[in-house]
C-alpha cells in the first residue's frame, strides 16, 4: 500500500466520509481505541455506505502510520486524482475561476493547509509541480482536514507552460514576491481570473515564472523580521481576496 | 536535556545566532554534516559570539532529535523565559500594544506559525494557557523561524484572569468566532490596544472567554468548506490589522 493511499485521524476521515468524494478501500480501527462517539460516527457513516471496517492491533496501525497520530484509525481510499490542466480550464470556461501554483513548497503541514484555505476562499485549483514540489501524501490529506476532496489537483511538469497556457485562457498572474512594489490589497482582484504563484519561503518563486506575472505583490511586515509562513502568506493574500469580493457584494 | 532546550535546522540555529536575543549553551555538529554555506555560517557566528561547537556522530543527533529533521545541527541553548503578564502591560504602558491568545491551540506547527505571524505584525506578546495549551517546544522553535526570541511568550494559569486584566489596562478584547455576527475587516484596530483570541479548530473559544469579548469576528467563508488551519485564521485577522494600519499611515 502506497503512503497516498491512506488517511488517518478521526475528523479527516469523519470529513471524508460525509462527502462521499473519495473511494473508500477499507478503514481500519484499532482493538483498543476508546468508543468515543468520533469513532461511533465513523462506524456509522461506514455501514451507511457500505464501506467496509476491520479492527485490528494496535501495532499494525503503526506499522502503517509510524508516527502515531492516527487516533487509533486510518482509512485506506483510492489516491487522489490528479486532474489535467486542460480539462481544468475547459471545465471552468464561462465563470469566475482562480488557482493557486506552488512553485518549491516542500513541506507537507504547509501544502495540506494552503489548500484548506483554498477551499474556504472559493479557490477551483491547485497547481504542483512534479518536480518542484510536494505531492499529496498522507500528512497532506491529513492537515487538509479533508479539503482534498474539494477542489482539483494539477500536477504539472512544467510550471512555466501551466502558467502561460492559463495566459492565453484569461487568467491573470499575480506573483507573491518579497521586493514587490505593490501591497496585496492593493490589487483588485475581484473582477478577473487569476493564477496566484507562491514560492518557497527562502528561496521565492523563480525568475522563469516572475517574469510572467502580471502583478507582483508583497505583504507589508510591521516589524523587520520578515518571515511568514508560506501557508500564512497564502492565506492573507486569498482573503483579501474574498474580504474584497464581500465587501463588493454588500455594497450591490 | 529538555525538549523544551534544543533548536534544530540550520536556518532556525542561524536566526537564533543573529538576534542574539538568547543563551547558547553549545551547538552540536555532525561529523558527516555537509560543509555547506549554512554550516560554515553557523561556526563563524559561533566563533564570533564565544559559543562553543562540537563535532558528534550522527546518532548523536538522532537520539536528541528523533524525527531526523535536525539537518546536522542542534543547538542547546537555555528555554524561553516566559514572562509575566503585569511586566509585560508595564512595559509596554503608553505605546501601541497588541497581544494574541491562544485558548486550547494544541498543535506544535500552528503556535510556531502563528508566533511567526504574530512578530511580522508587530504583536508584542502571546499568551498561552498552562492547561489549554502547547508550551514553547522546540518544534515551535523550529517551525517559528526564530521569532519566539522576538516576543513575549507569557504563560498563564488563568487565561479568564489574563484577560481580565487586560481589559481593565485599556485593552479592548476580540474573539475570532464562527458565529460572530461581524466580519473581521469591518472594525477598525488601528485605535486601540487589542488582545485577540483565538481558540482550538474544533473546540472554538471556551465560554467563559467569549463572554469577555468586547468584539466577535468571524472570517467570511466563500464555500461551506467552513475549516481554516487556526494558525491561517490568526495571520488573516493579523494582517487585516496590518492593511488597516498601512493604508492608514499612507494616508497621513
Amino acid at each position: 500500500m502506497e503512503d497516498t493511499t491512506i488517511i488517518y485521524g478521526k475528523n479527516a476521515i469523519i470529513e471524508a466520509l460525509e462527502n462521499g468524494e473519495r473511494e473508500f478501500n477499507r478503514i481500519l480501527i484499532s482493538n483498543n481505541a476508546r468508543a468515543d462517539a468520533k469513532i461511533e460516527k465513523i462506524k456509522k457513516l461506514a455501514l451507511q455506505n457500505g464501506i467496509v471496517f476491520q479492527f485490528v492491533a494496535k501495532e499494525k496501525l503503526n506499522s502503517i502510520e509510524p508516527e502515531g497520530r492516527h487516533q487509533g484509525v486510518i482509512a485506506q481510499i483510492a489516491p487522489v486524482k490528479y486532474i489535467d490542466l486542460d480539462k481544468f480550464i475547459e471545465k471552468h470556461k464561462g465563470e469566475q475561476s482562480s488557482i493557486v501554483l506552488l512553485d518549491g513548497v516542500e513541506d507537507s503541514h504547509n501544502v495540506g493547509a494552503i489548500i484548506r484555505s483554498c477551499v474556504c476562499a472559493g479557490i477551483k485549483g491547485v497547481i504542483i509541480p512534479s518536480r518542484r514540489g510536494v505531492l499529496i501524501n498522507s500528512t497532506v490529506e491529513k492537515t487538509s482536514a479533508g479539503a482534498t476532496s474539494h477542489i482539483s489537483i494539477i500536477k504539472v511538469n512544467s510550471p512555466v507552460s501551466a502558467v502561460q497556457k492559463l495566459k492565453e485562457n484569461d487568467y491573470w498572474v499575480i506573483a507573491s514576491d518579497h521586493h514587490a512594489e505593490h501591497n496585496h490589497y492593493e490589487i483588485d482582484y475581484t473582477d478577473m481570473n487569476f493564477v496566484l504563484i507562491m514560492g518557497a519561503e527562502h528561496a521565492g518563486i523563480s525568475k522563469s515564472l516572475l517574469k510572467l506575472a502580471d502583478y507582483r505583490v508583497k505583504i507589508p511586515m510591521l516589524t523587520n523580521f520578515n518571515s511568514l509562513n508560506v501557508s500564512n502568506a497564502t492565506a492573507i493574500i486569498l482573503f483579501e481576496y474574498v474580504s474584497q469580493l464581500c465587501k463588493k457584494n454588500n455594497k450591490k
